[in-house]
């Protein structure tokens, strides 16, 4: 059998060949962009932790610390935006796996925060630390995904006081990709920051971790999401700041409202980055959708939130920081027909978009709760043709093959010709999941759907998957760590 | 229970706001537009009509009428186009169902031309008059599509030879909506003007009908389709010149040549066009894809059918004409995630193309020969999301909405706003298909997928089916036509 095209692609940062797709023109996204200002100043954003509040008091904002309320100045905002870096390299545990952010760089990385699992055998059910290394072994195996180790799922067999230990050693095991871990209050980057360091050594150059900021819309930022976001920034890690937005219910219902208030909550977080450590990586996120109205569930994969990926895109590139959004969303529970129209509503415009970071693009489904394996195969079957329809092609003399065209003459077929034969292994894309046989052949093999085939598919991917080398001294340093902060957390409550 | 969205919308001609995505730069395009001029000139098509050769004769081309072959001079060619509408209007039987066709304006159209029908309850079966009736009155219940009338099945159970009669028919009194008819030689579209004329009267105006001029590729016009492309343009119908390159067969495997080579015999047809009658209306066509090299079949919705959709639309603007595409191709024979993943990989790039007439946008399946009514419904879902997405929101102290912002503030939540109780009803695009219930929920309710939920859909559209008025005195003059004619072609060797 020859080998899957899903497992046989190199490891490629990508980047976008043609302009992005602004939607907006460039006085309407002035209106958001003033729009953004008048909230900061005159309505302004909750910081519920107390040396966020100091940090803003010092930088001379207004700050009402028993409301844990802060007013924030446009020109203190604007100035502390102006050291982010609108463009990054992100170290993975092999360089060859490095990824470039900003620019016209896209990368692509796996669902996160899952709490169940799904897949056609056995159905729906809460994830375990079985699931997770499954979903980091595919997510290294196919390089269609730049991304291996984040949370696909929660691991849910190991207490949730040490589950972030067992998680970031999973990652730096068995992927050596760029690990993300969730900036989820002061311990949990500070562990994560100390086992880094054992894998890379002193964190002083490019980042090596981090992860989204998310605000509690509307305008507030809680102390656990403020401690990641201080504790990675003072480290130089990378923080992505992504208000979660359902418009109608944390913001007004009209999309330039959304957005409005998304590029408030975004450049507060980011101008707080940036007062923790000038020039620390920071990328702009966007996750803004709308609810049902007709039963205030989260919608995904809509043309509202098209326009809202589209539109991050460009307030983004309108400040110089890379953009982070989302690529395979939806509110379907199953790998269906729903499941891939919703997935390509995000993942076409998030492309379109020029984001630099397309989360969530393999796996997510259940609007956040759930991650299907098939589905992750889908998935990943859209991120490889992107990436193949993002290579472009060539328009020169012996791509243009007027001699083979002119041999051929009308009437007459190209499949014999030299010209062909050169070139038909690599010509197109090759697909691993779609069945172009016809009919009476699919049905008497079984009359598969894709998602049956995907079934097979992520098991052979799995098949195939082999460890990354990693240094036995490291890995032991890693247990060690782990063990003594089991110990040292033993009853501790800290939550994800 | 509430009307079905996809029942509840006004008929509209639809516009894309935004400028097109060019995939290729202006010098990439001019190679390209250079190479077909080569080939027109040096290679030359064949045309199997007797007439066409006398038309391009007295045009002054190079013809060997032996060979049945013309070489087609640049200056020739050219000169013929420049007398093509840049758009026109098309006329409905109702005058508000009129679809401009042509500039930023997006129309889309059913499936056409398929063998089998397919549902979730009695599978895969030969096309029936029952059948094609059933997809005529969804297409004419759905302002979604802004075309009912085409074959979108076969209907088996009429012989061959009067099959067209009754198709027209049908369209002309199941549907309000522009009926087109297949440009299938002298005979079929003589008779579909005849009947035209007893529905609108002298043909003397705008367009009425019309339909696909294929290329049997490479560079060859076979005589059904011309004498097809002749009768219509002369009757200054409409031809939508449209090659079908599968590239790898019948074009050289680089997209470079096949988009070339599709150029060379898109301007041969619009230029004869122009040769019957200057001012014709004629559309610039692409139906351009690659071959699967593993096994020879067809690929559709791939990333190299997605640049030539963008190259396409590049070249028909290049020339001042308006675009023809596709927009929910797939090899998949079910109505599954490939199905939706594929034809997304159509719609998608047919958009951004700024395709003026979309074909194939809703039902088509399985390379082109089945229609599913399930996938039916799930592409107008998504011609829906585009319609929703191309009338963009506005950006305005309104909807900016800062007093509501400041109103609610940080942490609070908009469900219970003024501006959002004004607003709600309208504020969103409304699914008809897509779930987005808790799992809990809809796994009590069945569990059912995106198929299944649409297969109750179809049923309910049909349902809501109101036949459209027609003067009793026209309905009996096709009658009568049908009758005459069926007694004049019985027995006649007449293939569609």
């Amino acid at each position: 059998m020859p080998k899957l095209p899903l497992l046989d692609m190199p490891f490629r940062n990508l980047r976008n060949p043609r302009p992005p797709y602004d939607w907006l023109d460039p006085d309407a996204l002035e209106r958001i962009h003033l729009a953004s200002l008048d909230i900061l100043e005159n309505v302004g954003v909750d910081f519920l932790d107390d040396e966020a509040l100091d940090i803003w008091q010092q930088a001379g904002a207004k700050v009402d610390r028993k409301a844990r309320h802060v007013w924030l100045d446009r020109g203190l905002v604007l100035a502390a935006l102006s050291s982010a870096p609108s463009s990054f390299r992100w170290r993975a545990r092999h360089p060859a796996h490095d990824v470039v952010i900003g620019g016209d760089g896209i990368a692509f990385s796996p669902c996160g925060g899952m709490v169940y699992v799904a897949d056609l055998d056995r159905g729906r059910r809460i994830g375990s630390s079985t699931d997770y290394a499954n979903l980091l072994k595919l997510s290294q195996a196919c390089h269609a995904l730049h991304f291996a180790a984040w949370e696909q799922v929660t691991a849910q067999d190991v207490p949730v006081n040490v589950r972030h230990l067992h998680r970031v050693r999973a990652g730096l095991t068995l992927t050596d990709k760029v690990v993300m871990e969730g900036a989820h209050g002061r311990v949990i980057t500070a562990d994560t920051l100390a086992m880094m360091q054992l894998v890379y050594g002193a964190l002083d150059g490019d980042p090596v971790t981090g992860d989204v900021i998310n605000v509690n819309s509307p305008l507030r930022y809680d102390e656990r999401m403020l401690g990641g976001l201080i504790t990675y920034a003072r480290a130089g890690q990378v923080t992505f700041i992504t208000p979660f937005i359902l418009a109608g219910a944390m913001s007004p219902v009209t999309m330039a409202a959304a957005l409005a208030q998304q590029n408030a909550e975004v450049l507060a977080g980011v101008a707080l980055t940036q007062l923790v450590r000038p020039g620390a990586p920071v990328i702009y996120g966007g996750f803004t959708t709308n609810i049902d109205l007709r039963n205030g569930s989260p919608a995904f994969g809509t043309p509202e939130g098209a326009w809202a990926a589209l539109v991050g895109g460009q307030l983004a590139r309108r400040y110089g920081l890379p953009y982070r959004g989302s690529g395979g969303l939806t509110g379907s529970k199953a790998a269906d027909a729903q499941a891939t129209y919703e997935s390509l509503w995000s993942l076409w415009p998030a492309v379109l978009a020029h984001t630099n970071l397309i989360m969530h693009a393999a796996g997510w489904m259940d609007g956040g709760l759930t991650v299907s394996f098939e589905k992750f195969v889908i998935d990943l079957e859209n991120l490889a043709m992107f990436r193949h329809f993002l290579e472009g092609f060539a328009v020169d003399e012996p791509s243009l093959a007027l001699a083979a065209i002119a041999e051929v003459g009308p009437g007459g077929h190209h499949l014999g010709t030299s010209h062909t034969q050169e070139r038909y292994r690599d010509a197109f894309y090759a697909t691993s999941l779609s069945d172009r046989l016809g009919y009476e052949t699919w049905a008497l093999a079984g009359g598969e759907d894709a998602a049956t085939r995907a079934n097979r598919i992520w098991k052979e991917m799995l098949a195939h998957y082999e460890q990354p080398p990693l240094d036995a001294s490291i890995a032991e340093a890693l247990d060690d760590y782990v063990a003594r902060r089991e110990r040292e957390l033993s009853g501790a409550r800290l939550y994800e």
